[in-house]
């Protein structure tokens, strides 16, 4: 019966041979066989890229690099294998001293467990190539799983293993949704840093709370109000976009450059609505007096930007920073990124935001 | 005044001369020169360990290791610099792929701000050797600091540097007071696994929220019921001890041993109360049902062990797993390790537990 119905589903989804290799009691599915979702643009130059090509001549070199981590793509899939394992290759072997590899270019699983997406293991990498059992011991029902993608890091090549006579295809139910995904534009935090896993990154997270894909286009360091990225950005058929770049521009940059960004999504995009996100309040700053300066310039300067817009665009949204990530000073990992308990915060301050602006 | 004051301190306090040195413009002074607190043993080889000297020949050589891992230590100290920094050398330089280096070997630094202990910033390790810089632009007042150290390290030295024209010396204020500590025996967990900086790993947590000193007495893989250990921990005059082992104890082990550990503590310390934490609930056992299977007899074989010695010990308490982490699966690296979520749900629940029983 599973052989059967792993046939089916083969000459169903695939229509092609060469995509498993078997090894001793596992079959590995290469991932570029299963849906890949949280990808915003379809022409790139690998599979696993959040830049069209188009962009590579056009963009900074650092932009450029970090479209090429993997933050917000994840393989959706289902099978009925009573264990899941990868073999997966990054392209960086990226190592950071705040940021643990788990989630920098590890593999995180969820499966669909009643209508939600439930944590079940993650894949913890042991360098650039690496083997690893992610479930076992289940119990062989047909189920959907979605696999994220290494946050901070790109990938070479990734197959995923079930049990040799298991079945394995693409997903039936539509879950995150496809239609209309909110986009994300940001920093480091945004990209991801420093999540333990891929999973708990607060754009993933409001992908499964808001049953919603999300396109993650935010560049460690990097979110810079780049003119070029937006006019990417805007080919996007979005249900919102959502700017959270602060950290990254001065305020000199967000002067020259943060009504130009918007006004290049709005020719294309006149009526989605826009959510301007104030930077987080750094915990360290409450005791660094130059960083609490900055930060209170930078939000004093997008309120006044966010004034003008809305004079004339009924749908610009505005969210302050007051309650993003709680008010115990715990949530970051240096003072600016922030851990899982950061990111559930903000997940759960933004969600119901979010939900309206999408409804 | 500044240099007045240091001189002052240090005559008082250290009696002590080359304790300073004096780089560009900061001046960096030995911690060991500082009180140093979480500490359950005088009597130890080097100065930050865990476990007296005695046990090096008695205990397994990974326990005698892991003891050498600054878990639970922090430096106490106050200065009215404005800015302070560290450099440190550790013994291992320790890489784990599910576990931010911050965490494993930074240092994480508070400061007590309106009688409370606030995150100031960490100290992020460059590997075996660092110099960092941990706050700057403060406002120049007096305060009370902690540094917490590594959790997964251990250190051969460690320098706080400061302006060369400010004070520091040893703390005025008694917090976390040193009277009658809680000491914590257990895992990885207990260790601190995986928290993103030392501050955060649930003993830490806990000894700012009770305002009381904690010995972390958790062994990475080896909280294991050894006999001598327990041995040792009687001899430390605690207002509560809790049991946290579970996780790396077979069901044979603990139907060996851990009535007979607790013997051991209930000769010396008849009346202090014991708190037997069953294994939290590894949110993977969802899915894998080997695991589920196992924690579930595990929690049974521990409640059988505490209703046997309830019977005669009106001082033994048992908690139980079912809320210690949450219900949405998510507080977890790995299924099994926790991240900062996790060990500020797990404190927020053993908090007001705790709190009673040490009243």
């Amino acid at each position: 019966m599973k052989l059967f119905l792993f046939s089916l589903i083969l000459s169903l989804s695939l229509a092609n041979t060469g995509w498993t290799e078997t090894t001793d009691s596992l079959k590995y599915i290469n991932a570029t066989n299963l849906e890949l979702i949280g990808k915003g643009f379809s022409e790139t130059t690998t599979h696993y890229e959040r830049l069209p090509t188009s962009l590579e001549a056009k963009t900074r070199p650092a932009v450029w690099w970090l479209s090429k981590n993997c933050s917000g793509l994840a393989i959706r899939f289902r099978t009925n294998s009573t264990l899941i394992a990868a073999k997966w290759e990054v392209t960086g072997d990226v190592v950071m001293n705040h940021f643990a590899p788990s989630g920098i270019k590890g593999l995180d699983l969820y499966g669909l467990k009643n209508g939600k997406w439930q944590f079940v293991n993650s894949a913890r990498p042991s360098g650039k190539i690496t083997s690893a059992t992610i479930i076992n011991h289940m119990s062989g029902t047909d189920m959907e799983y979605m696999l994220y993608l290494p946050l901070y890091d790109g990938l070479v090549n990734l197959e995923i293993g079930i049990e040799s006579t298991a079945t394995i295809g693409n997903p039936l139910i539509d879950s995150p949704r496809k239609e209309k995904p909110v986009v994300f534009y940001g920093t480091s935090i945004t990209q991801g840093g420093c999540a333990s896993r891929a999973g708990m990154a607060y754009p993933n997270q409001l992908s499964r709370m808001l049953d919603r894909q999300i396109i993650n286009l935010g560049f460690s360091g990097n979110g810079r109000l780049d003119l070029e990225v937006a006019e990417v950005m805007a080919d996007i058929d979005a249900s919102c976009f959502v700017m959270d770049c602060l950290p990254n521009v001065s305020v000199a940059q967000m002067n020259e450059k943060y009504a130009h960004f918007l006004e290049i999504i709005r020719k294309k995009r006149p009526d989605v609505p826009i959510l301007l996100v104030e930077t987080i309040l750094f915990p360290h700053m409450y005791f660094d007096q130059t960083v609490f300066a900055l930060l209170q310039e930078k939000n004093e300067v997008l309120k006044k930007i966010y004034t003008d817009q809305k004079k004339s665009d009924k749908h610009m949204y505005y969210m302050k920073a007051e309650k993003l990530i709680g008010n115990d000073f715990e949530a970051t990992v240096d003072g600016v990124h922030l851990t899982d308990l950061g990111f559930i915060r903000i997940s759960n301050f933004l969600y119901p935001v979010i939900r309206k602006l999408i409804k």
